[in-house]
Order: C-alpha cells, then structure tokens, then sequence
C-alpha cells in the first residue's frame, strides 16, 4: 500500500454499509463533516438516499455524501464501514462477498451482544472464531483487509455536534490498514485513536461495549472510555 | 448490613491475601497510607511482615501494618483483598474455606491470564464460571460475599506516590458489599469508583486487564482506563 493510503480523499470514498442505523449515520455525518466524501449504504438504495439527504441538509449543502444500495455502495469504495447488527453480519458478508473489490479494507464495528437472540444488550454470545472481527475475517476475499474499531463510541454522541470524549482502539493483522482506519478514528473530533494490536484483541474491545450499554442503563448515560497511563506517541 | 459496614474503620481491618506481589503491596501501600489498617497475608508470615515493615518504613512509622500467614490473615480481618494469580486463585481459597468468618467480604482481583499456564499475559483463558470472580465465588463459604475490583489498576503506579489516573468498575450480586468496595477504591487518590453491576460482568473487566497489558507491551506504558460519559453519580 503506497502512501498515498495514509489519507482518504475525496477520490477514496468510505461507504458505510448498513449505514442507516445510529452508529452508521452518526460515522457517516462526523466524516462528512470532516470532508469525506461519504457513500451510505443500505438495503434499500431510497433509505440511503434519504439518510444521505438528511446528513446533507444537517451540513448545509457543503457534504460529499450519497446514498446506495449496499452492493452498489461496496463496488463504489475501497474503505468500507460495516455498522450493522450482529445477527445481519455474516449474510451481509456473504452477499457482498462479490462486490467487494480486491484490496479495499473493511472496518468492522460488530458486537456480538446477546440481544441479537433476544437475550440483553449487556451481555455477549461466543463467537466461534473469537470475535465479530474474526468472523468477518473469514467472510471477505482474501485480498480484504479487516480492521476492527469503533465498538466504543456512543451512537447517540456521533450524531450530536459537540466534540466526543472516547478513544477508538484499533485492532488489525494489516498495519497500514490499522494506520488509515485510526486516521480516519482522528477526523471525529474528540477522539483519539490507539493501536490496540492484532485483530484477535477485538474480542476484548466488542465485549467492552456490552460493558457500556450495562453501564448507561445502569446510570443513565452515553459512557465511552479513555486509556490513560500511556505515552503521547501511543494517540495517533 | 448495618451501616457501619459503609466505612472501613481500625477495628475493621483490610486484610490483602497474597499481599506480597505488586498489586498487593501496591493496595496495602494505599490503604495504610489512607490510615486504614492493613493485614498483609503470605503463605510465608516472614515474607507478610517484612513487606508490612517496608511499608511501615515508606510511610514513616504511621501506619497499622502487618503482617501474617494467610490463614491467620484471613481469621483476623472480614475484608479480604485477594491478590494472587489466577494459577493460585482456587486452590488457596479451597485452603482458606475454614479460615474466613462468615459475613466476610471477599474483594476479588484475579484475572484468568493465558500466561497463568505459560501463554501471553494479552491473552486470556475462559474460564467455566464465566470469570475469575465467579469461580471465586463457588469457592468461598455461602455466608460470603464477593466483590470484583481492582484489576485494572496500574500494579507499578499503586506503589507510586502520585494519584492514579483510573476509574475501578466493581461488580457484585451484593449492593453492601459493593458500597463497601467503592468506598475502599475512592480512598487511592485519582480513583473514581463505577458501580458495574452483577458479579456476571466481572468477566469483561477481567478481559479488560489483558487489553491493557498488551497495550503495555506495544507502547511502553502502565495503562488504566477512564469510562466517560457517565453523570456524576455514577461515580462514587
């Protein structure tokens, strides 16, 4: 990956797929708002279209944002943000599997939280490879690179307009891969971004969020968390 | 419970089991220094009290400090800090069963390390139970309750001097022994105490320990973690 890979332009769009959800739209307005042009993807292309609208008129006209059906959206861009509920990823993968182009990298912000079979959204199922991650690793084209990130940040936050105050941690087998996704974690203002090592640690950082969901209910909030302890030159 | 049970007292003493590691003499350090009394437990009561006489001298002589076996550490005090790791976990408190007076707390800061049996220390082994805690929890007479606490506290700044930068997410199925707990945590200076819920989410603030070593490891630090977002009275 040349070094150009280091930064997404408005020629490397990010397609957010099953970005019509709180997670995906909240992603995909901080990074248009950041100037990134932005391809929201759904099931239904007029959905998209709609939360892509939605997103422009939120920023004043002055966004690179569409919409697309998720096929269209994943042949569209070579980043690609999946925010969709568990129990939708695998067939997702599966479906996308051929438009997804050679090369590109997916960001996964799966959680395996157990109230994707109706159990609660403060407790986690098993994954057989370790981790949504894992599994989505095992379901795009090789030349696919998966990152995992983005469990933590509060949806609710994302869609606001006030700065966050969360670190994103960032887990992947492909470093360059890892390096443009924690740039793109610092375009969201607030947020720092740290490598938290290979995709396997993403077991760790999914069940964190069932961890935060537990606590929001509990104490009535939008809890993030922040590493503290490390040096300067771990934020990046 | 009545409400003493709110505020550790002299006559209520800290007894921290398997005292004489890191963590251990890290807490007893604290706590003494916060004028609680403190039993420092080893299978070795020479080893107890030479590191008690450590932390007397450290402390100029103003401390209530000491040192015993286990067993007798155990009889001594109905708060039970436990600080071993996860390889000693059951089989010490299988030993300790007889010594633990009914209506003790049993504070629980194991984490079920893969380097427990020669693996990484970013890694983690499943336990059956769920967690540390939990399988601490069967082992422990009925009459007891336990508390997970403090496992990710930075070992090396708990022997510092200055205040830790870290937040402690206690988790119990008893609402007193919890209270009791984040009273205890708020006593280091810089630590804010989260009540996490159940003793079942111990699990995820076991993991989180793992996260933060490898985070150690990859960028030379001694990690904690913040939880944001949160309103006020969530801390306490």
């Amino acid at each position: 990956m040349n070094s150009s890979a280091n930064s997404s332009a408005p020629d490397r769009p990010i397609a957010v797929i099953g970005g019509t959800g709180p997670a995906g739209t909240g992603l995909a307005l901080r990074w248009a708002r950041a100037g990134e042009t932005v391809i929201i993807g759904s099931r239904d292309a007029i959905r998209a279209q709609q939360a892509a609208s939605a997103i422009q008129q939120k920023l004043g006209g002055q966004a690179n944002i569409s919409g697309m059906e998720n096929s269209e959206a994943c042949a569209a861009a070579d980043i690609l943000m999946l925010t969709v509920p568990f129990e939708g990823q695998a067939a997702l993968l599966k479906q996308l599997k051929p438009a997804i182009t050679p090369g590109s990298i997916l960001i996964d912000a799966t959680v395996p939280l157990a109230a994707s079979v109706g159990g609660r959204a403060s407790r986690m199922l098993g994954v057989w490879q370790g981790s949504a991650a894992q599994q989505a690793a095992e379901l795009v084209p090789k030349e696919v690179s998966v990152v995992a990130a983005f469990h933590n940040v509060s949806a609710d936050r994302l869609n606001g307009d006030a700065p966050l105050d969360c670190d994103v941690i960032v887990c992947s087998d492909d470093p360059d891969a890892a390096q443009l996704t924690r740039e793109l974690a610092a375009r969201i203002p607030g947020v720092r971004a740290i490598d938290g090592g290979k995709l396997e640690n993403a077991r760790i950082i999914e069940q964190i969020t069932a961890l935060l969901i537990g606590l929001n209910i509990r104490h009535k909030g939008h809890a993030g968390i922040r590493i503290t302890g490390l040096p300067p030159t771990a934020y990046r």
